[in-house]
């Protein structure tokens, strides 16, 4: 298939990668940013730098939006579509309609929508087993959700139907599990540079923690610690450590542990 | 090295076994629940069930309490015993100086103090790289200090002398690295579960954060998601979805999403 990107930020840099790797051809690359389409370029085989928003001689079946959420809205306004292509947005919140609105309003031809979105953390550069990547496919008829599929079937083996409003869930459940546990391992780091005490020594921890849940199908049956031994002697000597340290992070002790007690215990 | 355990938990469970793998012999196990007890005994080469807590014809050069913090006072109060043995806690909060205070007060023979920290999770039954455990010694002396240890080193290669305040701090940020981020993996499968949704979905992206985490010396550099990117309107979307289903969740997800504005733009 032939495929164009709006975009070359973390998720356009990874997916246009895996499309070509998996057989397919990216036309062309589109991005506010030209340093970041002129990166984009150099790792495909015969990608072109697009220089503005009109794609009417593209002749890619495929265009994907790979676009900050904010940034949809004024993407739509402004882009110009071939006769229908199929246009697809990567985001785990705006919905398929709201992708549908503003094409109704915006485009002088018909055209496709869908939405591809790949439930994976990207960063430029750091290489991920693709195969393993979930990606969630909706879209507006059969034939343009078959098509989807198939694509990204050819980079996945993890591809599942997911309507607008399960993807907003599932979007919801990444930021729990990945950019908030991210950030408490951030305070955790940030607590020991305190004291000088070498980051590393947590990670055979975190690596362990990590493989607990993810060997169950439930990680509160993973749960330890003091909240969930409800040991309150603990908790309040650790709460009288970070009080005059950081009353944030005090205040995100206090309301994780009062949340560990109110699902295990069910009282707050 | 001859040794004996006060509580057959989740951490006597495993050090016992490993210390035993490591070529030292454990003599008995005490716990209040006599069948906890009787489980980890058949589990080792020769230790039979300590009845009570009269150890003083006990043959161990080491005492091991592997006992809640708050049960810790009661256990000094009424063990007995031999003259010169060491006696060690394995708590990340409690201080060497309030062991040496208990045992001044309720011991009748001098005894050496230390604390042997296993900064690790431990559940019976889930089997661990002991070597990969990062072993923290505090002692009252040196010669005390040198034999715990060379104990630890028996077992592990990652054996470090930490102070109380040190330990305290470490204990701290194994709080936020594991015991919460476990929370939160338990926080995204509840939501998940309820649109019945597979947890499995979000299984490769656990895998990639904690992944990223462990080859960073910094998690902040990995850091992603809205709050990073400050994306306000994903940031309301998804607080427009929670508030419904669940305050809690809804209070969790803003003062998370506060806390890394705080750290990586230096605003609230």
């Amino acid at each position: 298939m032939k495929i164009s990107f709006v975009g070359a930020g973390n998720v356009a840099w990874h997916l246009a990668q895996a499309f070509e790797n998996a057989g397919h051809v990216v036309n062309e690359v589109y991005s506010r940013d030209s340093q970041n389409a002129r990166l984009l370029t150099t790792l495909l085989y015969d990608a072109t730098i697009q220089p503005d928003l009109n794609f009417a001689e593209s002749e890619s079946a495929l265009i994907v939006i790979a676009a900050a959420d904010d940034a949809l809205a004024g993407i739509i306004e402004r882009i110009v579509l071939p006769d229908g292509v199929m246009l697809v947005h990567t985001s785990g919140t705006q919905s398929l309609a709201e992708l549908q609105r503003l094409v109704g309003i915006y485009s002088d031809v018909p055209v496709r929508t869908g939405v591809l979105y790949p439930l994976q953390t990207f960063t430029k550069g750091v290489p991920l087993d693709y195969a393993q990547i979930p990606f969630c496919i909706e879209a507006t008829d059969a034939d343009t959700e078959q098509e989807l599929t198939a694509l990204a079937r050819s980079v996945s083996t993890q591809v599942y139907r997911v309507d607008s409003e399960e993807r907003q869930v599932l979007h919801i459940g990444a930021v729990f599990a990945c950019n908030f546990t991210n950030h408490l391992l951030t305070i955790a780091h940030d607590l020991l540079a305190r004291e000088q005490l070498d980051f590393t020594l947590l990670k055979p921890l975190i690596r362990e923690t990590c493989e607990k849940a993810l060997a169950s199908t439930d990680p509160a049956l993973a749960q330890t610690g003091p909240a969930r031994r409800n040991d309150w002697s603990i908790t309040s000597q650790h709460l009288a450590y970070l009080q005059p340290v950081s009353p944030e992070w005090t205040g995100l002790y206090r309301q994780l542990t009062e949340s560990i007690r109110l699902r295990h215990f069910g009282m707050d």
